[in-house]
């Protein structure tokens, strides 16, 4: 998918030869206590690293005694950055960050989350051994890029890390959806809404949705209808170097999610367009990080409920 | 389904006037311990009940000091019975003990069942209530009578709590069914195999090949698919009153399970035939059994891990 | 169900002494022709029947030359209705009509309904067998009641054939609900929406979200989420005895639909209650009719494609 | 995948200078007429191509008048090769020849197939546009290639165009398995068996198996479970270049299957390990040959069944 060009500055980033400036974001919802993340900026300060405060986590939270920046600046101020919070928190800086191509480290706050992989009681261990050893496994993510068309003309387009998500909004009236993949027709699709997930996406809503996991290396995208009308209607995964259109032939109103965090209307006759974004996420993990554990332990693999002794 | 005898009877056998013989059977498995069971004898004695072994338990854990009956007598002999083990323990006495109508109280050791409700450190205060107080709900539950027929005589019979299972013995071959409901042709199936569960079966392989979860009181049977290779196919559910024949079309090697205990060798040509069993399973729970939660708890439904936070 | 009464009104209904009065409607579209309709009546009028047209069809193809009814007195004024359209025409009416207790014939256009099960084209032959010969199957189908409370008041109430959907109003937010049945909790629920399907609408919007097939005269009541957060959640049948409780513990915004026809916002702290409905549905069908052929056919289960020859 | 030379000597031959010479092979069931074969053979004639029949094939159909070679040696002695029947005659063949890096096109009896793309009827027009014209598309497709390894040592391997599969030979006990990816534990699974899934293999058993379809030109390998124990299960997809240790922890008997044709007994303790082949399958289609097309057409897409109109 990259270019030389582009491939070469991501792993420069991905690998820098110094980390001197951390940047941190919050969960801004009512309900957030601060504490979490005063603990964080301590441990980094700790380890002799400057802080940067993204914009609105620092009015959020009314920390006025460091520098903050805005969520697109980041990229510029900062060699890695840290998220406090969910896997939303997580989602939310991720998708705004990645064209800046810098660095994510998640912390969570409670719930092991799928990106949110740190321990928020194992943040000052994990994060002496990424930010001071630098020892850390940096791991890209694919992204998607989706342009709502209009006659000819893009009205609105975005950027998701999970999903883009073309569905009805409400559930009056009825979806219905012809489906271009690299010029060629592939199917009609009536239901609620089509998922269009990357794999980091494969674990959220596409698999309430019966779609597959992919592994994060995987170079496939998933197509995942909510509730399919055509009962022999199945998820399917296409390489991610496929141009996915998506057409609205009828809708009484259709709408355009990226990530479930932002949106826009769309009507019959739009077009929205999917591909791969042209950059990638960054993440770094612990070295004890492992993708699978995460996994079982998210999904109660362990569990065997169905047959008895 | 039941005419009025019947029904009188066995709402005499799940209320009696009186408890005074317990009947008891164990998990008879190399690895399993005589101490639960020791347990359960001990606090059924000192309530003032008689006790009696069925046979098999009384051999496999040498229990010669006290009275053991065959276990298709024990309906005659106790009043009520009890098994100490799994679901799997509680499935092999209850298949054979319902024709005599004798009331099942399900305790299990250490892991909750589906059936065996009862914890083992429970034991004591929950038999106290049952035995003692008499103290209980009494919950019957329905079971499948199948028969295989060749040349229009019956070559083998059986009686399933949780299913019937027509199934291919081995991954080879095709196995094709057609099959007719009260005499109409329902459909031909392609499949590893055909499952026809009771409600209480509803939760066990029903489950894992897609089947809904059945109400224990829903007058219905379940037919679901084990890998069906039409697409459009779906779990269906009958009434429990209908009359199902599966002819076996085609296949290499055929086999009909019943609750996956015993199992007999079917061929092409052969109709499996499955009712309604002429009478029910007898469950005794006390009051505070509550058939949610034990769902609630088995399959995890606490569990939320789909979405971002 | 049903109390003495009403089923002997109901019986009294389904199998009338003498058939004078023939109702009709139509599908009230833009696009759709009259030409349908008018066969229909005249097939009507040349049984010796009286006709007359539900007010709505009556205004919509501008038909004054016959005698026109409310929807709602059509019980009274006629011994059965006529539907002439798809499945989505047959529920509009028989949603409505149910407890004035009259029966329905259903007359598609074209493709094969669920419930629309006489082609337009075997018209004659059909209804000259079902109102003059008076050779049919009367079947009864279960429909839903439910309110929606609010502090304690009905604030709303609807009535469905098919289902009642609890869903959010669009994709933004969460939905999550508590559902308890005949008074004890059974699961919180998070997901787009909570199917709540009769087994008429089983193979409707249900099929779509996993659930199972019904047969008609199955007395049960299945709940479906449509696209739910836990991984362990399934499809559950319920007796159709039983009151179930939907509490709407959170949600940006809520909608309950009935039969995708009615529907009523709803927010946190509302509980909607559905229960069997103290009626049901009437569908005279020719003696021809066979339940397991609509399947098949609607279904398409003849096809099997997913295994190599 | 590849190394620089695997990949340019099967861009040769999937791009060759010259076409000389046609392999031929037919399906081999005692039903079968020869008349298609003799078909294809007089076209492969008129278009001035020498014919060679694939030995089975020629003793079957006692077709003495032709050259007939054995199948592992046909890579050399042809430079294409035609099977006629259905998917599994295609399967049959591509698995075999796969190593010697022959084309492959496929002509179908009647029923398209997912592989064999080319109408008998059609098959003049084709070829003639193939063969002589030189104008088609070629198309590589990932194998599998697997060994079963007990004590350190192979003691079976085996090759798969569609999938590998890991079952209980019967429906008696059960199936453990751990799973091991890239020498990292991923899950322990309890199902009837895991299937392991290409792309082509995964619109077979794997679908059947609630598996999602993967493009064929996707790096992907799905591991589906049948009636996998654990509800929170789901298929996962993982990248091509995975090395995937399946380790039978217990079952009374299991057996592993390649493409449902060639199938070995493994036992406890035996490990199957399965890596993508280091050689691919290469198929010709005519331009006019859609991948999407062949995939609504077989899955029927074009069917929405499951909504009232």
């Amino acid at each position: 998918m990259n270019d030389f060009l582009t491939t070469s500055i991501a792993d420069m980033r991905a690998h820098p030869s110094d980390i001197r400036t951390v940047a941190l974001a919050g969960r801004l919802m009512p309900d957030t206590s601060v504490e979490p993340l005063l603990q964080v900026i301590q441990t980094v300060l700790g380890l002799g690293k400057a802080v940067i405060i993204e914009e609105k986590t620092a009015q959020h939270f009314n920390l006025t005694q460091y520098a903050s920046v805005e969520l697109r600046d980041i990229g510029m101020a900062a060699d890695v950055m840290i998220a406090v919070g969910g896997d939303g928190t997580m989602l939310g800086v991720a998708r705004r960050v990645a064209p800046y191509q810098i660095p994510l480290v998640g912390i969570n706050q409670g719930h092991l989350g799928f990106i949110t992989d740190i321990a928020l009681q194992d943040a000052p261990s994990a994060l002496r051994e990424i930010l001071h050893e630098r020892q850390f496994d940096a791991e890209f993510r694919d992204l998607l890029h989706g342009e709502i068309i209009r006659n000819g003309e893009v009205i609105h387009s975005g950027t998701a890390l999970n999903d883009v998500v073309v569905g009805r909004s409400g559930l009056e009236g009825m979806l219905e959806l012809n489906v271009n993949v690299d010029g060629q027709f592939m199917y009609s699709q009536r239901a609620d809404s089509l998922i269009i997930a990357t794999p980091t996406g494969s674990t959220a809503y596409s698999l309430a949705a019966n779609g597959p996991i992919l592994h994060p290396q995987l170079a496939g995208i998933t197509l995942a209808p909510v509730a399919p009308q055509s009962l022999s209607n199945r998820p399917i995964v296409l390489p991610n170097s496929c141009v996915i259109d998506i057409e609205i032939v009828s809708a009484k109103s259709a709408v355009v999610h990226f990530d479930v965090h932002s949106f826009a209307q769309a009507q019959s006759g739009d077009i929205v367009r999917i591909v791969q974004a042209p950059y990638q996420s960054i993440f770094w993990h612990p070295k004890s990080y492992n993708y699978f554990a995460t996994l079982r332990q998210k999904l109660n693999w362990q569990l065997n409920p169905a047959r008895p002794q």
